[in-house]
């Protein structure tokens, strides 16, 4: 039971970080103040009491992680980190201007803020990344404390964590719901029943308790309840009041993310008793403990593919992915519950202890992928590239988040044949490419595949890797080297009158175009587009120069976005030069345009006019030759 | 209770389902036939006795609704068309071949299937939707039956769907859990622990029944129970076993997706009981029944904007769509929680029976669109542009399933200003551009969002339009046309040097641009792209033409796949030839390339060099004078 002087200094530190919460958002002219107010009671006391932190250093493995899910309450971050010493009375001041790191939303330019928030539903699916770090990986003691919003309760993502987090039985991850029943336009679909929030959550697994968010005995009580818990979540369901402590903001709608006015501002100060700089010592978490050991780094012995054999380059990425994790020992696997399909069951057999089953869960899938990373392992996620699209809103934050993951995407394109449209990833290059700080490679060949897997491991930012289906001919040596950025040109004379790029699947297309077209006498440069992003502007413009301006792009992909797009992209100017300086460009594009069916590869290869065939005619119409004729 | 003779009845269906399910996909070489085997009792009993549906006459309002959210089930679904008498046994075994409607998974090719399938956790969303209408539209009583799979229950979006049934209460909506316990690659999360599925949907609001799924009487009482239930939807979770009915693949491992060889298809089916060809009369709804009126069509009287003044066009956007809904009882609108800034509330507010609020769950914002358009509506769903992503997947699906829906995305761009990055939508255009069937419309003034929007409500497939948080200066008159497909040259002279393509808040600093070049003695085009797709390619190329080939692409997005991509693409050849035939293309590409911060709407637009600063000196650039030189 805490003392009397304990809840005041709770209390004195509560009002601390209201007022500062208004004063910074008054200062910036927007923000969140009423939505920082209602979780300043719970916050006070877990920074006071619970939270073991080393603003110091950040980086200390034992550190606990405080996430703000609903992302929008920063006021009240920021608010924590004066209060904890972190920030200056200035720095929190600065608050939404440019070039300040406290921006609207937190994000990792600040040292404590380990991933982006303000897509709600994201800070608990990352912190159930962060709990399996601690719980199975690091086997250290730190928690993950996640305070949420009650409107983003109502994001599917929100249960993907819930159900994750009961299944993995996570005991160091707790859920601080701040339920103020008041959305951005008024009423959630709950409102105050705090009794709904705990059913679901005891359904999904998790231990959970109902308290008033304002009363600081129960919210110490909580904390320490949850602490004690050990064999699973806890989710702390918090009854509290919007812009709560100044009566005239106190559960009212329309004041959902805005500041108070100066006048207003002053008058809610004073009635919160007035300005206050309160520095706590948070209490730092044992820094001699250290994390399992993962092993140390080994000579990596990638699988190699006999050239004529065939190989899928998902198997292939499968394979590589084992030898991956015999020579990293920090690389871990998530895969959606389709690891047979795409072959990251090779490493799930051979690493059990590092590989986590997200089942069918993509956006859990890629949250994990991030909170992994933030413990600095190497997370691959795979599923099929069209279920990468489930994830989408996850991976656009994790670039926000500057986070390091791999993605891989399996059964793209057409190409997979008989199960039909659903299961054809035909627009991952167009939204992956428009990613901030992501890579997209696509291989073609299994030895192609396995060196590009091992460069992803230490690669920066989003990677994301294509793979195929089908079998494709193994055509590279194994000592062949790919490095990201590069292409590789194939087939080049000097009498090539058309250059065709292509990747994967459509990478063997225009190799057949090529046998066919030079038995007619016509000769092309065939060029493998490994490296979609970045792309190789440099050996493109040569070639390009080099066939008179003749190009064809031919993809297993919509039109829109894709290889085609990469190319073009390429070819353009940027801000400030146009960069290809070689004969005008006359451009065939060979893509997906109409929606397909059921049907063989080769079918449906040749229905989206992408196969050698389409190939050979595009060639023919930009020399103008009549279709079908022979030199 | 069921006769005795009832209950042969139905087990000899559910044996012939079986054997079809195997027969078709054994002849196919691929498919679900395990899949299908654990559902067929469930769905002999609801073909036979529950559903209300007229195979003649598939657009019948009255027809309930059958969906089958695990696609992958699509040899049973096939089989009881055949049971039915809608499709001949030739046509059952024509699955998965190139041409066939009967895809992989069920697609709306298909008269019988409302929604694309295969992607799980989408039916039950969809469903909701369909209930909605059901329920609050067309107030009539068919019901909407859902099999689902286990393994899909871990999909956020499910639990989104069964808050947002819960919540609307919709008794007309009945989820049929099928828990084989196996999912593709293992056992699912929770294997056959059905009182745990009860829990979960009883805590979302749903009434839950646990049954055994391949007992007859118990399927039929909870069917009975289903359709008595006034008040809330209902979750038959039924434990099944995968592959039922034959021995040798019954609750295994390894059979997931895969085909019998024919001999052991062979075996099967004599365990079954020998081929037979059943049909069965569904029993057919009431025709006489008729939707609630949702009134007729009137005249529309848009709103207008004097030139000269400002207004967001995200504004613009509520105004018209309230408009609209004066004149087209059809259209409907769904927003997540954000209609005070997507101004969606203005037609919430006059409209308040054709408006649902999907609070924070975007992709469930997205499948009630989808249901809603399979009655014929007109669905407009709402959210900033960045949270579409959440939805990606849906989207992808709505093209599968040939939906019309109508998407608006505010807040696009770096120019929202203060709130960060995780709140600007710089990837909707090129994720959107790569949807099947897709419009992209992106307006830069109020009387031109006001046509646009008009325009939207007819336009089929996924229709986007990109809306602006800030004000921008009305420079149309009202009474000008925008076609969808088209562009706008407002700036144009026989002097010109350069074209400048831009659309939205760029378009506005395009004209900046153009004063102060204009100043310098520097003639530029401007063309103003409200149409990213469908593109004007013609306008565009004789702009290009006009000014030798010089051409500025700037977009408040990503530099990948966005205006700038869109306009390159425009200037490639399709598959049968090089489209543009003029002058080189010299062009430089403005866009967003660095992770941008807060900050003003004017300082962002400057950091990223998307600004008339930049504008500048880019055609500076191309007409090799040097930047700030006066002319």
């Amino acid at each position: 039971m805490a003392t009397a002087e304990q809840l005041q200094a709770w209390h004195e530190l509560a009002q601390q970080l209201r007022i500062d919460s208004i004063r910074a958002t008054t200062a910036a002219g927007s923000g969140h103040p009423t939505s920082s107010m209602s979780a300043a009671d719970l916050m006070a006391v877990l920074l006071s009491n619970y939270l073991r932190y080393d603003f110091g250093n950040p980086d200390d493995a034992n550190n606990d992680r405080l996430i703000f899910s609903k992302g929008h309450a920063s006021p009240l971050l920021y608010a924590l980190y004066k209060a904890a010493g972190a920030i200056s009375d200035a720095e929190l001041m600065s608050l939404r201007q440019f070039g300040s790191p406290l921006q609207g939303h937190p994000v990792p330019v600040l040292p404590w803020v380990d991933v982006a928030t303000g897509s709600l539903g994201q800070g608990l699916p990352t912190g159930v990344g962060m709990g399996l770090a601690g719980e199975y990986l690091d086997q250290l003691s730190y928690r993950i404390w996640v305070l949420l919003g009650d409107s983003e309760m109502s994001e599917g993502s929100v249960w993907e964590a819930f159900e994750l987090a009961g299944h993995y039985k996570l005991p160091n991850l707790v859920a601080i719901i701040d339920v103020n029943r008041l959305g951005q336009r008024g009423q959630t679909m709950l409102g105050w029943n705090t009794q709904a929030y705990c059913d679901r959550a005891k359904a999904f697994g998790w231990n959970a308790i109902e308290i008033d968010g304002h009363n600081l005995t129960e919210i110490d009580e909580a904390y320490t309840e949850a602490i004690s818990n050990t064999d699973s979540p806890t989710a702390i369901v918090a009854r509290t009041i919007k812009g709560k402590g100044v009566k005239a903001f106190e559960d009212i709608g329309g004041w959902h993310g805005k500041a108070l006015p100066e006048e207003e501002a002053k008058k809610a100060i004073a009635e919160l008793g007035g300005e206050r700089h309160i520095i706590i010592e948070v209490e730092k978490p044992d820094p001699q403990t250290k994390p399992a050991s993962i092993g140390k780094l080994e000579a990596l012995q990638l699988p190699t593919y006999k050239q004529g054999n065939s190989i899928a380059t998902r198997k292939a990425y499968g394979e590589a992915l084992k030898a991956l994790g015999a020579a990293r020992p920090d690389v871990i696997v998530v895969d959606a519950e389709v690891s047979n399909s795409t072959y990251a069951e090779d490493f799930a057999e051979a690493y059990p202890d590092r590989y986590f089953e997200m089942y069918i869960a993509e956006q859990q899938m890629v949250a994990t992928a991030v909170g992994l990373q933030v413990r600095k392992y190497k997370p691959f996620a795979s599923t099929f590239a069209a279920f990468f699209t489930r994830a989408y809103d996850f991976i656009r934050m994790a670039a926000v988040s500057r986070a390091n993951i791999k993605l891989v995407g399996s059964h793209a394109g057409v190409s997979i044949g008989e199960d039909g449209p659903s299961q054809m990833g035909l627009e991952d290059i167009a939204s992956l490419r428009s990613v901030w700080s992501s890579t997209v490679l696509y291989p073609c060949d299994g030895n192609q595949t396995a060196k590009l897997v091992a460069q992803m491991a230490d690669c920066e930012g989003i990677v994301y890797l294509r793979t195929t289906r089908m079998k494709t001919p193994v055509i590279y040596s194994p000592d062949e080297e790919f490095p990201i950025g590069g292409c590789k040109v194939i087939r080049s004379s000097n009498r090539d009158q058309v250059t065709v790029i292509g990747a994967g699947v459509t990478l063997h297309e225009a190799l057949k175009a090529y046998e066919e077209l030079n038995n007619q006498g016509i000769s092309i440069r065939v060029i493998d587009l490994y490296s979609v992003k970045p792309i190789d502007a440099q050996t493109l413009y040569q070639a390009v120069s080099d066939t008179n301006g003749n190009l064809i792009v031919v993809e297993d992909h919509w039109s829109e976005g894709g290889l085609g797009a990469a190319v073009l992209e390429a070819f353009a100017g940027t801000e400030t030069a146009p960069t290809y300086g070689g004969p005008k460009l006359q451009v065939i594009h060979l893509a997906v345009r109409e929606m397909p069916g059921s049907g063989t590869p080769e079918e449906l290869l040749h229905a989206a006019k992408i196969d050698a065939d389409a190939i050979i005619a595009a060639a023919k119409s930009l020399l103008k030759q009549p279709v079908g004729a022979s030199a």
